[in-house]
């Protein structure tokens, strides 16, 4: 009865599997939930997992083992199985719901109708599965999503962009100005981003309607594989994504050089991101889940990223630590070449997070793993074959001079 | 090869199938998608269309009969079928595709939470199905698509809503200001609203990213039953909606009225809409198709509606016609009590539109043929059941003075 319970949603994925241990290590009473789609991908990709992950039976076997605590693991479709999920909720009665159950790949999304019309039907039903649910079941639940940062698009330039919410002003007909605060105006670059909009509209309505208290964490790269918890036992190891779909910028660049690939710079690398280190996600979650809105609170907004970083300064960080040659390859996305970001993150830092910031001594741990397993590498999956059009050719081989910039 | 080829997606339903015959009266070559789901709900909540519409291959038939104009149809669901969707894309080329295939109404999609369901997979599913379909066939297709005046909210009183697009200024960091025109920030009041809320976005995305052409129509509240076209003979008659779920406030009313049952006033009737007749409605959509975006060209957006007014007001002229009692009912819905509107609509006007207004000898001939028909009427359907929380209570007694205004 004591310890708070928590239903993670996609507890078998990169940033759900750690967040389950960590919330488990750090007192909760967890449940799992996850149909496997993400291993079931790799297989249909003809891809994996840098690292060898364990199933979830011997996953959770190991970490009940090694830590005393017993995390429960469902395999069903959030998407697909409502009345499991109403009946989990009802028989569980979470305190807070953390959802990663979406297709999380933006190049993924692109790849073809068949994949765009999965990550529109996956996510989009299985987040409003959630959200009837929880209606539907009376529970007082906190639900805790898993945004990104994506959905704010990049388009005005000198602007800190500030967390969900924009003040603006509007002209009346008589000439006198309204200050409102909206949501920030959407602008998703992918089908995968659009979906996340699309969610943003759905926590604004239940909220208004049902007085659902949402937390919405817009989050940026993530990068590194290990925590705390992950580290414990080879059996609990993470994974990590490295192919052209699924693997994020920072991590693929370090487990290229331990495959003596060139790192992939797409475009002119010009592209500023914002970036947060798998300790920090895990961390900010359970901040998230300790400080949950207050009922008749609008829905929570925080922006979940520690610091912001060119593609290009990125690729010649990891060139500098590994000796890797940096080769530039036709930016498979319509996106601008280039881009200023500047993002508020105050919210974060005043609940108590210490960020985990990019150093070399946390590169060099990545670059460790990547070249521990690098024999599992398949090396015909690291070049990005979504494009984001039809006109966009594949590039295959790149170029050594930087495309001009 | 002459005529202009459209697709009307949803072409069974009560703007759908006027629109079909418009088109096709006004020189379109027309195919009719439809799964009949209208009728189905009908059977499912054990109400039906006041007027006795005839299935679709006797509609058709005395369609061709009267005019020599062929309509297909085929039978399929647009969230379920996309590559029978995509087959006829590629087969028929049509040059305009109109989407009306959406679960419609409001009070239907906040009954329970498989109504809440079903609108939200069957509406974001099949718009969706709809772009990325456009996309996969390769054909250069104008895509209209029937939104709402809903998707607004009614948040910024002192503001004429402007169509789909706001201008506001946002303040940089260094104190200048940026002048932006958005699209304006949606305020949904229901699950069916807030599915057209998200199909704004598929709409952005697709525009941006594959540089589809998009006319989306925020449509007003539709009233009146009869156009020209249906008009000509029994077999073409449209559908008459009264019941609590599907009916809309005018139509209603006339038919309340007709069956001697008092006008259903929610609330304090101090609502402010906007409307249009149907006659209207399918006159907007061929002139929507006429002038198509061009390419490169952001997604078009139009307030289709032609007047605005309370509800109480509409309440008080039908009495004054028809000497019906009203009566306030509890509001079944989460709204404002009383709200102001001022909505543009010039583009439709500058392309020729000579609207419809309520005037007494039209509201009669609603009156009439809701009279024609009123042995059809399940009485024990004109009470609206659906409500917008399990906390607001369903009223089916009413009472003669007004609850305050």
């Amino acid at each position: 009865m004591g310890s708070k319970k928590v239903i993670v949603l996609g507890g078998d994925g990169f940033c759900g599997w750690p967040t389950a241990l960590h919330l488990s290590a750090t007192g909760y009473d967890v449940v799992i939930v996850d149909n496997l789609s993400r291993r079931k991908i790799d297989l249909d990709l003809g891809t994996n997992s840098l690292t060898p992950i364990k199933s979830m039976e011997i996953r959770t076997r190991r970490w009940e083992e090694l830590t005393g605590e017993k995390i429960s693991f469902y395999n069903f479709n959030v998407a697909e199985n409502y009345h499991r999920l109403l009946s989990l909720f009802i028989q569980f009665k979470p305190d807070a719901v953390v959802h990663f159950a979406e297709q999380r790949a933006a190049p993924y999304s692109m790849r073809d109708s068949f994949c765009k019309r999965y990550t529109v039907d996956n996510n989009l039903r299985a987040t409003h599965n959630v959200l009837c649910a929880i209606v539907e079941s009376c529970i007082d639940v906190h639900f805790v999503h898993l945004g990104t940062m994506g959905v704010y698009g990049y388009e005005t330039t000198g602007l800190t962009i500030p967390e969900g919410y924009l003040p603006v002003k509007v002209e009346r007909d008589d000439g006198t100005v309204a200050h409102l605060e909206i949501i920030y105006p959407p602008g998703p670059g992918s089908i995968y981003h659009m979906t996340k909009t699309q969610d943003a509209l759905f926590f604004y309505f239940y909220n208004k309607n049902d007085g659902l208290r949402i937390t919405d964490l817009h989050q940026g790269i993530v990068w590194g594989t290990m925590t705390p918890e992950t580290s414990r036992h080879d059996d609990l190891v993470n994974r990590f994504d490295y192919d052209g779909d699924y693997g994020t910028v920072l991590n693929r660049f370090l487990m290229q050089a331990a495959v003596s690939h060139p790192l992939t710079v797409h475009g002119t690398g010009g592209q500023t991101r914002a970036f947060i280190h798998i300790k920090d996600t895990v961390n900010c979650i359970r901040l998230a889940i300790e400080n949950p809105p207050q009922h008749g609170d609008r829905v929570k907004i925080f922006n979940q990223a520690t610091e912001v970083h060119t593609v290009r300064d990125l690729a010649k960080k990891v060139s500098r630590i590994t000796g890797a040659q940096v080769k530039y390859f036709k930016n498979p996305r319509a996106e601008a070449l280039e881009n200023n970001l500047c993002v508020k993150r105050e919210k974060f830092l005043a609940l108590g997070l210490n960020p985990t910031t990019l150093d070399d001594g946390l590169m060099q741990e990545v670059y460790e793993i990547a070249n521990r397993y690098k024999e599992r590498c398949i090396m015909d999956k690291i070049i990005c074959t979504s494009t984001w059009s039809k006109n966009i050719e594949v590039d295959r081989e790149g170029q050594e001079a930087p495309v001009a910039h």
